[in-house]
């Protein structure tokens, strides 16, 4: 396959030895999340699994929010907006997403900030919205009072009925405060698996309905998480898992760099889904997005010559779905070679120059800014987290310690 | 002085009295600084010493620009431009901001991305643009090709004489191949001090021309810089240098965490400041940018049960320029209470958890999205970055660290 993403090592001999080693764990690690009697691992197998009914439905439902709305707000927070954010940078190629008379996602609730939402509302109030607000309980503070804020500006702006016609829901099946006002409101709603946590979950009604609702081809997003279930790409995966729980052991960073700002949110998407998967028990390297070039005039002088702590994940699109070619009489040298071979001299100039100081690098190729290797993408990553946390000896599917802030803000609430 | 920067540290009695017996080197690297024998301290004591007729020039010139543009595209990397970025994302106060008639300010060549500057080409191709191109040498590869990739768009749409007319630069008073090229076209130029860095220039003309011609009150930010020096001020920075060289050597990665979006390009401009600047000979933080609440739902799970390999730095607006009260049938408690009141909750909520697991917290109280706060911010943290670098030994000033990359990246275009 040509168009499957690719990943090369370079973290010297010794630590592949090492990843080989856990070959077996590692194998062992895939069969139980495939077993199926695993808690949350209801992602695994999820695309090929989708019922047709289920598919069309979202994609119906999409379809009339897009006739109905400019903006459409997605309200959540973590899980709830990072996939989708991610496709809908990433995603950019005119045969994987069809823009024209869809609305522009925006998305709201993952701060409390009253200046980004006075903004957002200054944005929207004077064309026509739909809301979507993604939550299990219904009671997290922050998606909830945003929503209350964006179920305000409805009300005064349709009245009261059509203003909850815009409003849609994907929340538990049966338990909550959210599934409750959606009964007794009449949302349109899609309930949110059970066993799939939010960072596990873009490859569900979760990502699947705002995608569609922008535009985005969601079937060939489908395809593509459908086609990293090959034996070859799960290889691929239980190879990475490997090479990452041996460098758990001997580092302290891994830097997730980016080499075009398509791939930004991704890299935010990938940060939730490592850090919150791997990092508890007092285990699990830190991961950091990084900007290239940008940080390289900025944070590359501490990666040089500052504390070696860090391995780094490069994530380079091989065929961008734009180029340039420089021409002009000052162009010089730099005449008839192109922007995206000056990329590349880029990635080689830092891989050299990070290898002189013994920093591990894995490169990740990414194929091309298509809605099917974004699928492929996310599937690889989430099994190589999970087999990752597995093989640490951590569960990749809980996060006990966001709790805690939840609890010292509502406590402050109420005082 | 209400309207001042605070910091308030829960780092425990130890760390206080630790750095408090840093107070006589504190002391003397701030006289040093303000000796003016050491090199790249031009930025010290700048805004004061900022001659008039300079910067009725930056203003003039910022006006021209804002007559003949809708589009004003900054060219370069690193201090060039992040800087800028931090003050147009933070200053949102309509008495800091005129935007009325002025033209939208957008990067390029801080990458090479093929993707991002065919659509930053396509955005602005029929509209009126002018172009500002800031570097020293003009030679580093970015900003270069970007440059010429700009500068195509402007000769075919204008003719050359015209396009030339629409281009600024800000380099080398004498040097290097932009200077030359300046010269030659007849640029309109402004002078890069020769003895401030680039992550120390946003209060020069590097800053000020940019933020000028997008209407920001460029007089109130400098005289925001200037109220920094006043004695409480120093002090202030002092002790936060202090602070933070004592946790240098206990911890490995400072989080700067931010509330508000307004804050997150100022956060950006932070970690290429203390990072090119602290990040050598082996020592340093990972300075690591933190949005709140989104990466309390991400990373947070990491920072509460992960390593402990963090303190962090929490930057705080008090007086929001825009607040939403909670009104509605379903606010329930929240009815009456504003999203300020609930952000508060969140610091306090997220300080009350790390506390429990003992990661030291330093909290920025940032009056105001003004642009005298921002100048004030500026020059403390400034301030603070060199003070403790030159309290851990390490020269803040140099990046020796960025030159290998580019040497590669040079090695891999000439094969």
């Amino acid at each position: 396959m040509s168009d499957a993403i690719k990943i090369v090592y370079e973290t010297g001999a010794e630590i592949l030895e090492d990843a080989a080693g856990l070959r077996a764990r590692a194998d062992a690690a895939k069969e139980r999340l495939y077993a199926g009697d695993m808690d949350f691992t209801g992602w695994v197998n999820y695309a090929a699994r989708l019922p047709e009914d289920l598919l069309s439905d979202i994609e119906r439902t999409a379809d009339e929010i897009a006739a109905r709305c400019k903006y459409f707000v997605v309200i959540g927070i973590g899980g709830s907006y990072l996939g989708a954010r991610a496709a809908l940078s990433f995603v950019d190629r005119a045969d994987s997403k069809a823009t024209a008379g869809r609305p522009e996602v925006l998305f709201a609730g993952f701060n409390v900030s009253g200046t980004y939402h006075a903004n957002l509302i200054d944005k929207i109030k004077d064309d026509d919205v739909c809301l979507l607000i993604i939550s299990k309980s219904g009671g997290t503070l922050e998606p909830s009072v945003a929503f209350l804020a964006l179920k305000k500006l409805l009300t005064e702006k349709y009245g009261r009925e059509e203003a909850l016609s815009r409003i849609y829901a994907i929340t538990d099946e049966h338990n909550g405060k959210l599934r409750a006002e959606s009964d007794n409101n009449g949302y349109k709603t899609f309930i949110l698996p059970p066993d799939i946590g939010g960072r596990y979950s873009v490859i569900s009604p979760v990502g699947l309905l705002p995608l569609k609702a922008a535009g985005v081809d969601i079937r060939a997003l489908l395809a593509g998480a459908v086609s990293a279930e090959s034996e070859e790409m799960i290889d691929l995966a239980k190879k990475f898992a490997s090479v990452r729980a041996v460098l758990e052991q001997k580092k302290t960073v891994e830097t997730f760099a980016f080499f075009d700002p398509s791939v930004e949110d991704f890299t935010a998407w990938s940060l939730q889904l490592f850090g919150e998967s791997e990092g508890k028990d007092g285990r699990g390297v830190l991961p950091v997005g990084v900007g290239i070039s940008r940080d390289l005039h900025s944070l590359g002088q501490f990666f040089q010559d500052g504390r070696q702590i860090f391995y780094e994940t490069l994530l380079f699109i091989e065929n961008p779905t734009h180029d340039i070619t420089v021409s002009g009489e000052d162009a010089g040298d730099y005449t008839g070679r192109s922007f995206s071979e000056f990329n590349r001299a880029v990635l080689e100039g830092m891989a050299k120059a990070h290898r002189a100081v013994d920093i591990p690098i894995i490169r990740v190729f990414i194929p091309e800014n298509s809605a099917y290797a974004f699928g492929q993408l996310v599937y690889v990553f989430e099994l190589t987290c999970a087999i990752t946390g597995l093989l640490m000896g951590v569960n990749p599917f809980d996060q006990p310690g966001v709790e805690a802030y939840k609890k010292g803000m509502l406590d402050y609430l109420r005082k």
